[in-house]
């Protein structure tokens, strides 16, 4: 019954030149897709392409795009995850790549590429066997490591290891081996001598931009921070976009060295810098999983920190109800977690567990937060207690840990830098030096929601807050989010005004405040 | 230092129309985007809509879009992952959903639409809870898979669930209520009085298909056999595949119930019937994770076979060094859960462990598999005979099993009724039922591997010479794949042909010949 065509066929593939722009065979067209799948590679094909048997490839397969250097003729290859597309986005002789699997081919739009197959890295057997209950080295930390940072896991293996390392807890020394692979995984700036104090937060509540307070402080009293931020993943602003609402700070590593040099601090994005860019990529599963991931979490921190050679380091632990530790116990395990890591790679680590039981300071949104620090520092009497004591009160903390301040002496050496106006120049030289960069406008809707029982606010909950902020369009919109009108201990009657949501779209105000408006839970009242 | 443009803004939101198509009130025109990406909902707005302010999301952020029925008014939405664009794909003031999610929304192109933030599903707190060490119970059970069935979890979230089920051993109260609530998801099919039989093989062999040769012979000795059959997922072929290539697979419950009733079986496609749709989404994540996840495997197989009636099943487990259960004390294990949850749902199983160190039958590949059926069903000379053997082996379990034939009486029925021609021609009657389909022409390209040593083949690596068969196209590319010229038991010579590779372009030819060049360990010699 078969028909036989081989050894036609045979010859006519020995005679074909394997560079030969043809697309029967199998090679195609390369194509720039300018969608953004945050860091998944994707690579598309046209449906037809395979129908005409042109490429045997089913979607979610993972494929290899091959192509040569148009002038040195090297080999340049991407992998990543396929798509099939129907319409006209491609032709059926293109392979479309997505942004980041573009930009890592490096080829000319038209370059001819094939495809091919392509399987998961090896060092995924060794997420399986840490799955199936084994142990991970320094050395498999490493190859794992190695393999996300070049972007040649797939999600559902990147999900894989965030598990394998959120369910089977490791023990200390492979918690240590996977802190100095994630060092090894990034780059490292190195400042002055010792001490180079730095501060983290495990974060989890709105608000709380102490970093833009503390590190001014300590800097205006001759201390080092280098200090490095991220921006929001699940939140409604991280500190680099509150910051970024006042300077630069996608800082490069020459860039951020000339900042510290010449004001003795910095307040920079630190995923410019590729500190623990193994991290960076681990997030993007870690943040919807929604999983204690705290391994990972002590790892990338104190990788961090030492990347930038910080000697002496606060952690600020939140515990509440609505924060990511919720009981005293919780917050004393994980301390004494970064305690023990932080031993063995030689970096001085101290704990502060702090109260969450609400956001701090008023604004929840990058341009909303960035109006709160410019009241602290800026001391004007309506400025939020909460965030300028917080910030007295760690900057008083990392005083004394590095010697700067007596014991005891830290929280009065703090307030007289705040109060005679020292931080705020140092601010405003740090932003000088960062470059200036001019406030956005307010947001162009704005509406109050009124309290739905008299009480005493007793709690907020940090979660259902900052999901009203993001229902609002924070932080993608950065004057979006939520002013709280009353906060903790505030004594409110029905429908006094409770908190304003401000957004850039009609549609964005009204999710936000149906939102808010139909959870009355997320704010508590007490007596 | 807040400019306040509240008050008006306030009025103009108050003033404008929830449904206006204005895009600074967030309203988006649907546009249809067509590029499949597995069941994942795919959501694409314009990277300028966000930064203008039109919407405040971020890449991977879980969507919801809104819009109405333009006949009924009826609200209708669909959650997804959010992807950017910055290119000319869609416009500003368009939301472009992929295949799965514009089908589901069910508008039409154009319709004004608007979009916010959607929460993960609460049910995904059940697996968080299951992968803390809990326990699910049949309403859990049924909460997750109604979720996952309606597309509402995201690929990490099903990668969460599949990995809750893989690593904390369900128990068998807990198997039972998942595979319970997993018949509960799909539709049932019932045919006339048992016996009602059914086989399952857990699969990982290629070539293997005993199923075309195995209902031919249990049909035309009598027995009802409506056999549903699954696609190749990340293997070069299924059974629906190979049978596709001779006869109509997509057989609705309707036509189904048809054919078994004229000719007393099928073998169907089972994704058309819908049986257990929240197992053909899990698999999409299971697969790629190559994790042993036997719980849902067990769940799925048994629920599939329930959802057609199916009174006695037998299940292949195949054992080998490259299959997918290594050692006989697995084998065993796994065929005592089998039998324990199916007794827990009246359902007669029993259990075959075959033999699995090279594949069954010499084509490897949907239309080179179906050339095998088809030779060991015609009785011609060269049908490999290992493949007949195992179906004649199989048929004649479920023939005593039923009670069809008396004890030890199975095998010699089975091959009277193979050798009298009785099979072939209810295999026909079976496809014409069907509808018939012409039988697709030999792949373009062909070329041969040989043998790399001398000796006598012990093992052939299931899992590598699948492999070939993909790069070389299957099972997408329906002719192509690996013909096996020597097999297990065979002695060859350095240099003899081993196996033919069959591809529709000269690429996909060399990958696969590489492959297959460069890894002898594919085959191993003994003597």
């Amino acid at each position: 019954m078969e028909r036989r065509r081989g050894a036609a066929a045979r010859a006519r593939a020995a005679l074909t030149p394997a560079g030969a722009a043809s697309m029967k065979n199998g090679m195609f067209r390369l194509k720039h897709l300018r969608i953004e799948t945050l860091r998944e590679r994707i690579i598309v094909i046209h449906r037809s392409a395979v129908a005409k048997g042109n490429l045997g490839f089913n979607p979610m397969d993972r494929a290899r795009v091959i192509g040569a250097d148009p002038q040195s003729g090297q080999r340049r290859e991407v992998s990543g995850v396929l798509g099939f597309c129907s319409d006209t986005l491609i032709a059926e002789d293109e392979i479309g790549l997505t942004e980041d699997a573009f930009r890592d081919l490096g080829l000319p739009e038209g370059a001819p590429v094939s495809a091919t197959l392509a399987v998961a890295p090896p060092s995924v057997d060794l997420v399986r066997e840490k799955l199936r209950g084994g142990r991970l080295d320094r050395a498999a930390f490493d190859t794992i490591l190695a393999d996300v940072t070049r972007h040649r896991y797939s999600r559902v293996e990147l999900a894989m290891f965030v598990m394998a390392c959120a369910m089977r807890t490791l023990d200390l020394d492979e918690l240590v081996d996977f802190t100095r692979a994630m060092i090894g995984t990034g780059s490292q700036v190195q400042f002055g001598p010792p001490p180079i104090v730095d501060k983290h937060c495990i974060g989890g509540i709105p608000g709380n931009r102490t970093t833009m307070i503390v590190v001014p402080i300590l800097a205006a009293l001759g201390l080092l921070v280098p200090k490095t931020s991220s921006r929001a993943i699940t939140s409604p602003a991280g500190t680099a976009d509150t910051m970024g609402m006042l300077a630069e700070v996608a800082l490069g590593a020459a860039r951020m060295r000339q900042v510290v040099e010449r004001t003795g601090a910095c307040i920079a994005w630190g995923g410019a810098l590729e500190l623990a860019p193994a991290d960076d990529i681990l997030i993007t599963v870690e943040r919807p999983m929604e999983m204690d991931t705290e391994a990972q979490m002590v790892a990338s921190i104190l990788a961090k920190k030492k990347s930038v050679g910080a000697t002496h380091v606060l952690i600020d632990i939140p515990l509440g109800p609505s924060a990511k530790v919720r009981t005293l116990a919780e917050a004393e395990r994980l301390g004494e977690l970064f305690r023990s890591v932080s031993a063995r790679i030689e970096l001085r680590v101290d704990i502060e567990i702090t109260d969450a039981r609400a956001p701090i300071g008023r604004g929840i949104g990058p341009r909303l937060e960035a109006l709160d620090v410019l009241a602290v520092l800026g001391r004007e009497p309506q400025a939020p207690a909460d965030l300028r004591e917080k910030s007295l009160f760690l900057a008083a903390r990392l005083l004394e840990i590095s010697g700067k301040a007596a014991p005891a002496g830290g929280y009065h050496a703090a307030q007289a830098a705040l109060e005679s106006g020292a931080a705020l120049r140092k601010f405003n030289e740090i932003v000088q030096a960062q470059g200036a960069r001019e406030m956005p406008a307010a947001a162009l809707f704005q509406t109050v929601v009124g309290a739905p029982a008299d009480g005493r606010i007793r709690q907020i909950d940090n979660w259902e807050i900052g999901r009203v902020a993001k229902l609002a369009g924070a932080p993608a919109n950065v004057a979006a989010g939520v002013r709280l009108l009353k906060t903790f201990g505030d004594v409110v009657a029905r429908g006094e005004p409770l908190l304003e949501i401000h957004a850039e779209s009609a549609a964005q105000l009204e999710f936000a405040r149906a939102y808010a408006a139909s959870h009355a839970g997320i704010v508590q009242y007490g007596f």
